[in-house]
């Protein structure tokens, strides 16, 4: 990053976008413009498009709608000023008959005249409000991604579109674990409050030790493991529909909108 | 009760306390009036009521203050048309020096114009919060009082009044406790959100199957002890801080209000 320009966490939303796009940012977003809200990106052939948006409806938690775009377009000004999905994210994978066959860092080269963008609600919305009330948590403090695992918990499924649920788990002290139910409850269109707490093996969780995605974090006997529905979910349930075609976000590089976290709050 | 009268459950507040006024009601108020607020009963002399108000300030959460009456006054008229603090409760317990030396219907006989009395929010309100969601609660199931603990979790003092908070625990699923701290939440004056969940050795609490008041419950191996802070803490304390004279309900004969019990939810 050339050395005129501010530091990344003191960007707002649009400027991780114009790094992304110059080509000055290709890792994750994590920590970069904080308090703007983060999504997940799901990109499908408009032929697809109807059912995964009844997915979407069917299964909130996981798959919380922020913004759908035109049929064709790369833009979603509900979102943010100037954007373009084409190139704003820093890195995207491409899915071809659910196999990911590529990384890049833009998706003009494969754009298309009939593809729907969706942005679903992200957990680094939620993570935020936590950490702003007091709240620790540890995968934040040791640099890692939080731990996930594919669930016994059924989504709705709608046409193609079906599997487990993904849930994304954070060890808290017992009065946190109150709290964040607390907190995450004012924020449905980012998962919103824990599916369950204290007993994994309910869910279809074997082993805390090993999460099916990302890192895994120690629970401590003190503590009670807190799992929220997972925006990996739809990543998953797009990789087992296996449509002709898809493109999602990489994991951890998110789209940074132009909204703030606090806007999603239903109280 | 004369068979002219209604069933008890379908009195309303008034009712119910015009039933034990006329000495057609002595026992427990558990399940009479539904979705009217019953309340706990302290008395105590006007040179004591000052101290006891700034402990209720200080512990919120045992000790949620519905109503307090001018001193010499048996009337709360916030609470109800027509309420008479000396006949309309079911039972009393009368305290001198911290000990009880008399069970009676009323206490007119024992009225003084120094008196001033506190009404604190009761856990029934919550309760019917809770199964009006569909949340079973094992305690009312079985007919059983619900089961509490002495904790080390130290009540704020003021003045003489002092000690440890008293907890009830009910036994949940998961998924119901998660529901149930986003219900009780919204009771900030009935105990509010619960002050502990799963571990209750970190307040305590060495053994599930042995209440310091009320009746076991159990436990099951899928389920959570979800602990509220309770009604029960201003009588341990009043108890503990021996005051030359006290005046309290006895337990489970609660004075019911003309209140809704939804008048009492913030959202």
């Amino acid at each position: 990053m050339p050395d005129h320009l501010p530091p990344m966490t003191a960007l707002d939303g649009r400027g991780v976008r114009l790094a992304a796009r110059a080509g000055r940012l290709a890792g994750h977003t994590s920590s970069l413009a904080p308090g703007f809200v983060q999504g997940n990106l799901a990109i499908l052939p408009a032929a697809l498009a109807g059912d995964f948006l009844r997915f979407c409806q069917l299964n909130p938690k996981p798959c919380p709608v922020l913004g759908i775009s035109e049929p064709g377009s790369p833009r979603l000004p509900e979102l943010g000023h100037d954007l373009d999905l084409r190139t704003d994210l820093p890195r995207y994978r491409i899915w071809r008959q659910g196999v990911l066959v590529e990384e890049p860092t833009s998706i003009g080269h494969v754009w298309r005249d009939d593809l729907v963008a969706f942005v679903l609600g992200c957990s680094f919305t939620f993570e935020h409000a936590l950490m702003e009330d007091g709240i620790r948590l540890r995968h934040v403090e040791q640099g890692r991604n939080v731990a996930m695992w594919r669930t016994s918990i059924a989504c709705a499924p709608a046409g193609s579109f079906a599997g487990p649920m993904v849930v994304s788990m954070r060890p808290l002290a017992p009065a946190d674990a109150i709290r964040a139910i607390q907190i995450t409850t004012r924020f449905p269109g980012v998962h919103g409050a824990p599916v369950h707490l204290g007993h994994p093996h309910l869910i279809g969780i074997d082993d805390l030790s090993r999460p099916d995605y990302g890192d895994a974090v120690e629970v401590g006997d003190d503590e009670i493991p807190v799992f929220w529905a997972c925006g990996v979910t739809p990543q998953a349930v797009i990789a087992a529909a296996k449509p002709d075609f898809a493109i999602t976000h990489a994991p951890g590089a998110m789209l940074v909108t132009d909204l703030r976290n606090s806007s999603l709050a239903v109280l």
